[in-house]
């Protein structure tokens, strides 16, 4: 039970600091500067093999790429459980503040649901009033080139922005949502600048006619207003929420707050994040996911209830509270319908996969440089509207009904067609996207001629696949659901022709064959199930539907699994994001071991560690965590996170400082909490004063990261200058003991990779050590999230030669 | 990488089947046969031990009411990943298979489902013909009797079912299904004796006319059927189905089937599954339950459109697909009637927080001997009718308007009132539960008077207190979703009333109010949220009901957090089933550790281990799963279950038998594939014959089991009975490290009791064997479900004295 000698000859008073492990005797203070000083040099030497792990685990799977992309990083889900941390958690409750927090994401993007919505519809109308003041006062020519014109200007202005200003704004964004929520932390897809970049120029994408819709983005926007909110964020808002648990708990409410407010469906939110990126229902965050989006929903609909001058005391047009307004359905469809709802969703299924391959292919040959992508945008968006009046050209002008001018006089529009009439193709295309949705899906029977709505589908999709990889914020919900509906009306009068000579007069609800062709297309390209299906009910407001959409969503599905895995999971794959399903793929082999898929360039610290060691450490590998081990059997007792190896080395909590004086340096002398207190007030500090020093020292370290050292190369100089030790500092010692994580769950090398990789997930880690099957347990190697990636991406066949002798080698 | 000398002596060809432990020599080859004595000697003496151990695992919380209980038991829900298994695994593709049977599943429960609706209206309608025609032809007061009569008599007849058959029908079963979803195994609750019980049972009891409903019961039967199709149901079916990964996937199908089908609801089935017993969202099982769901729901809807005379390719009926039918609703409300909602929602929280309590403190109360519980059924069920009909007597005739004679015909029951009149409160008592639902959510303003709701309402809670505790399979949907109604109802007439003197005439949406009213009584009973909110919404088939309806759920959640957990956790405590929730509970003192919670009486076995010690420790311990240890160093290894070893004692399956000739005993000679056989035949047996084998030894010993020796005490004689070894064949030795779990999770002793619980759950482990945090790293304690309830229970004060200790004595 006594430390071992070599520690105690240093300092008697540092015992109180110990981290507590009687059998370890991991103290290096007997050795003189000499070994100190050749371990340091083969710490260089080792610096190689670092390199190499390092680029396998940062800098995504293919190295010669690694200079396009953004570095991810996995997130810590779980707060570190140290003695430290032991010994004064439990002070704060702050449930009541998670409750508010939601409250706050919810009303803001609600409110910015709103000001897109306001926007979009403000430039769509503009459009037209400027269209129709050229072509009464001048030239119909001149309409259509000012049209298109103001088009271009207001895309080109949100491609400026993307572009130049937060790259991270690009697309949906969805895909970033999941990786966050799998545990995966992109840099800038969330700060405060993508926010502000990415809400202004949805409105000028989407209100530039391109055939993209503001839904994916506000999902994105969403969880970046939740992110302001975790530790971290750019405002640096809510000291109260540092914790690493708090997080994923916001996103998944922002999340849901924006999908919920853009379909009017909060439940239907709630249900996409689970289903799309978290694994867990956790009761507490599904519940405050729920909340969110309901006050998102219902600030939105207050919103747009006073806009249009209802007043409170009246009805709040609560019944169709999304920007989708999916209006008025007929319920009634016949049993044998559903052979016809069914082969509807099949052929939906594979027009969604077989657009989602295309989408992928083309994103190969997108632009790197910053001109050739603002130019992409310009030269895209010009030949989209080009081509959506073209097809209008092919269109046909037809008589205004009474609907028309009430009910959907944003959707259909003139061109130039007579007074009264309206060009059916042309509505189609060139009308606010959400009007045009409800016109589809809920127009009667028989309001768009059959060839009409096949143009319109061929044009919708070319217009879908040619916006989908420009760099604007871009949602492709909306024409996903619009190209299902075209083609759901048009099968249904196609069933209607073909079944007619078979006697009597065959009606069909075309609002079902809608409503199926927009679920099977949703859940084809987004391979959601239940929540599609849940947000369509939601929208439409009527469960008669169920069983013709489950019956799409299934069959979609069915068809869609030959063309691989969804877009978002594509776009995922393309940004190099290591996202980890819950269930191990059935790529990964049965019998891989942990031991096979490990990582074995490990470095590990002891538990009193020196700090010229610690330093070499974390400037020669950009490894984010280190086993910290016994030094006689070289088992695991905790884990290590290098923020928190930076924050003590910058605070110089050594063990022999904690008796000595306050260093006066780098501005931290007076705040200094360590100066000449005793080791136990020091270990009693407060998690809180802990984790702002943390913050302030990881923002420092990450803007040299991001301005000078992005390829790793020079990282580190970059580290040793911020550090700043001296010589003689580097001989002290820090005893990690106290702030590792304790006890962190481990595996052991014969244990299977899949039960390795439910391991992982499940507990949502981001380090496991892998210990020898043998009598002494030592750490031969540690899984990460790269590594079962990896693993997985391997073939079966090629394991079996390096796997085994891998075990050979290090399993002694 | 020798075997060690000891075992090579023996033989040199059971080096194959050697457990690949090059540093493990548990081999007890050289010991004589005085120290195996010894060892037995000691393990006699171990006896009492591991008696308190056994009541704390497997008798429930409280000793002294062991007799009552049935015993519960963990499953597993993963399949053994032994060297044997890895061998022989991913032969059987069962993929297309599961899905099939989630169709039988569901096609199995529509029918059910549809038999239970037809039988229960039929016999409402055959007592309302009697009372007729009593009433007509002799005396009031004959038909009044006659009709008690008839419904005591049908209660009377599943009560006889459920107290002398199968006592695990009784109730609504919902908590034996939240048991076997958390992963305890509830014997008999899902035999096909329970299911048929219940599925008779269900329709006497809800035909008599007690205050109890089918829904919980189809819940139950879900579940039942579903577990016919994995191994160690009754029927022996699906041979296919033997994996314990599958059990799970199974069950949620059933509950989301009979949920879906009693509500019309799928997508709520599922979520209903989800939210209130799994903690995981697999996709693959939410995708199977809604297929089930769906079917069973569409195969109700279908046959009762078949049955109501519609033909199939007529409109299929598909509006009101459940059970309960929600009938027609205005879907306008006004934003200032939010706060009406709310306190509405509020008073409903409170109300399903005494009547929860009510019930449970009733239950303890609840007669023991079967003759009682009986007589229970008997007398309480006349007593309730009586009072019924002393309510109805309360109420007055009121005329039948040309609504109540179409569409609530069934619901309006005249009684002794004037033709072309109907008993008001007597209607809503008296008629079947499930048109009365439908009438008071669904008929117009007023339809009711303000009296005849408050009296129905008062009587309806008396009605459901009453039958909670009844020996009869009993739901309490319908009677809380109508008390919610009926308060509902007249909280509309009380707003009416109330606002009209602050000026003009003032309409409420009575339907909002009775929706709000249901589903604040429903989430406050169940403690649900999502799943609440989407079956009403299915049902009612108005989305614009969301806000109304998520303001109710969140008003009576927050409410009803005073009043402790929901009805069915309740259940679950009272019945001593030990189900974990995800999250550790608060009570779960911060600082206790993995060592202060685990059970320290463990009996471990080396990977070679004697027969005879196998077989004492399975005749003298109760435990289901032994740790086997490497001897040197007491290194877990591996875990194998109690079952395994049963069935390879009861095989012979020694080491010394793989060599030499079969044994012909216990009729297994023809069959047993290990005579004859050099040992790698006998590893790479086929799974299957393995689990075939598996099934009929623990049928055999489930049997005796419960035959004879409930209560652990003949255990011991019984077992070693059932395995017959001789004294010779004691002396042989049994290969564990083949049949083993290999490198099960493992938890080190100074991990936090709450990570070391989220591990167990969050893996759905059965045994987590807690390993010192020296430098050797042996087995102190192995955590079960039972070690983790009876942490979360002890109080915070009491744990430093013994936890510190426990931790002292062992860790070294």
């Amino acid at each position: 039970m006594a430390a071992s000698t070599a520690e105690t000859r240093d300092s008697p008073r540092t015992r109180l600091l110990e981290s507590g492990y009687a059998s370890d005797d991991d103290v290096d203070g007997g050795r003189d500067a000499r070994e100190a000083r050749e371990e340091r040099g083969g710490a260089v030497s080792r610096r190689k093999t670092f390199a190499a792990r390092t680029h396998s685990l940062y800098l995504g799977l293919e190295l010669e790429r690694a200079d396009e992309e953004e570095e991810c990083e996995s997130l810590d889900f779980h707060d570190v459980d140290s003695h430290w941390a032991r010994r004064s958690r439990g002070r704060f409750p702050r449930g009541w503040a998670k409750w508010i927090v939601a409250a706050v994401i919810g009303v803001i993007v609600g409110l910015i649901a709103f000001a897109i919505d306001v926007a979009v519809s403000a430039l769509f109308r503009g459009r037209r009033a400027l269209f129709e003041l050229c072509r009464d006062r001048v030239h119909l020519a001149l309409a259509v080139f000012a049209h298109i014109a103001l088009g271009v200007v207001t895309a080109a202005f949100a491609g400026l922005l993307t572009v130049y200003m937060s790259p991270s704004a690009k697309g949906s964004g969805v895909h970033y949502v999941m990786a966050v929520l799998n545990g995966v932390h992109v840099p800038k897809a969330f700060d405060g600048l993508t926010l502000v970049v990415k809400s202004i120029g949805t409105i000028f994408a989407v209100g530039s006619g391109l055939m993209i819709g503001p839904e994916g983005p506000l999902v994105h926007i969403g969880a970046a207003i939740a992110m302001q909110f975790t530790h971290g964020g750019s405002f640096g808002m809510a000291e109260l929420f540092r914790s690493d648990e708090d997080r994923s708990d916001f996103i998944s409410a922002g999340v849901s707050a924006g999908l919920g407010a853009a379909f009017g469906a909060p439940i239907g939110g709630v249900l996409f994040s689970l289903e799309e990126a978290s694994s867990f229902w956790r009761e507490s965050t599904t519940q405050r996911a729920l909340f969110s989006s309901t006050i998102a929903t219902f600030v939105l609909s207050v919103c747009r209830a006073v806009m249009s001058g209802s007043a409170v005391k009246e009805h709040t047009a609560m019944k169709q509270p999304g920007l989708i307004a999916l209006g008025e359905f007929d319920a009634t469809y016949y049993l044998v319908e559903m052979p016809f709802f069914g082969a509807l969703a099949g052929v939906c299924g594979v027009i969604s996969g077989l657009i989602t391959k295309l989408i992928v292919v083309l994103s190969e040959f997108a632009p790197i440089r910053n001109s050739h992508r603002f130019a992409q945008v310009v030269v895209v968006t010009a030949a989209t509207l080009g081509a959506f009046y073209l097809a209008a050209a092919a269109g046909s002008c037809v008589k205004t009904s009474p609907d028309e001018t009430t009910k959907w006089s944003e959707a259909s529009i003139r061109l130039w067609c007579k007074p009264g009439e309206y060009a059916d193709v042309g509505s189609i295309l060139l009308a606010n996207k959400q009007d045009v949705i409800s016109w589809v899906l809920g127009a009667p029977a028989n309001a768009h001629a059959a060839h009409a709505l096949l143009v319109a589908f061929f044009v919708t999709l070319f217009g879908m696949v040619s916006a989908a990889n420009l760099f604007v914020p871009a949602g492709l919900f909306m024409p996903t659901i619009l190209w299902g509906g075209l083609l759901g009306r048009f099968t249904a009068i196609l069933v209607e022709r073909s079944l007619s000579p078979l006697g009597g007069e065959i009606k069909c609800n075309h609002h079902a064959y809608a409503l199926v062709g927009s679920a099977a297309a949703l859940a084809g390209t987004f391979r959601a199930t239940v929540s599609v299906v849940i947000i369509l009910l939601e929208g439409v407001g009527k469960s008669a539907f169920l069983f013709p959409l489950l019956t799409a969503v299934a069959c979609s599905n069915f068809t869609r699994r030959m063309f691989g895995a969804s877009l978002y999971v594509e776009q995922l794959r393309q940004a190099k994001i290591p996202f980890l399903h819950t269930k191990p793929p059935k790529s990964l082999d049965d019998t891989l071991c942990a031991s096979d898929i490990c990582s074995r360039d490990i470095v590990y610290f002891r538990t009193i560690e020196k700090v010229g060691v610690i330093e070499d450490a974390l400037a020669n590998t950009r490894h984010n965590g280190f086993p910290v081990c016994s030094s006689k059997s070289k088992r695991v007792l905790g884990v290590v996170l290098r923020k928190q190896l930076l924050v003590l080395l910058s605070r110089r909590a050594f063990v022999e400082n904690l008796v000595h004086a306050p260093r006066a340096e780098d501005g931290l002398a007076d705040e200094s909490v360590l100066g000449g207190r005793t080791p136990d007030d020091v270990v009693s500090l407060r998690v809180a004063e802990y984790c702002k020093e943390l913050s302030r020292v990881m923002r420092r370290y990450h803007n040299r990261g991001t301005d000078d050292d992005r390829h790793g190369r020079r990282a580190t100089s970059s580290i040793i200058a911020m550090l700043g030790l001296t010589d003689v500092e580097r001989e002290r010692r820090c005893d990690l003991g106290v702030f590792m994580q304790l006890a962190p769950p481990t595996t052991r090398a014969d244990a299977s990779a899949r039960a390795a990789w439910e391991t992982f997930t499940r507990l949502s880690l981001r380090h496991l050590p892998v210990v020898a099957d043998d009598d002494r347990g030592a750490v031969i190697g540690v899984i990460t999230r790269i590594d079962l990636i990896v693993a997985a991406a391997r073939r079966p066949s090629t394991h079996d030669g390096d796997g085994d002798d891998d075990d050979d080698d290090d399993g002694v």
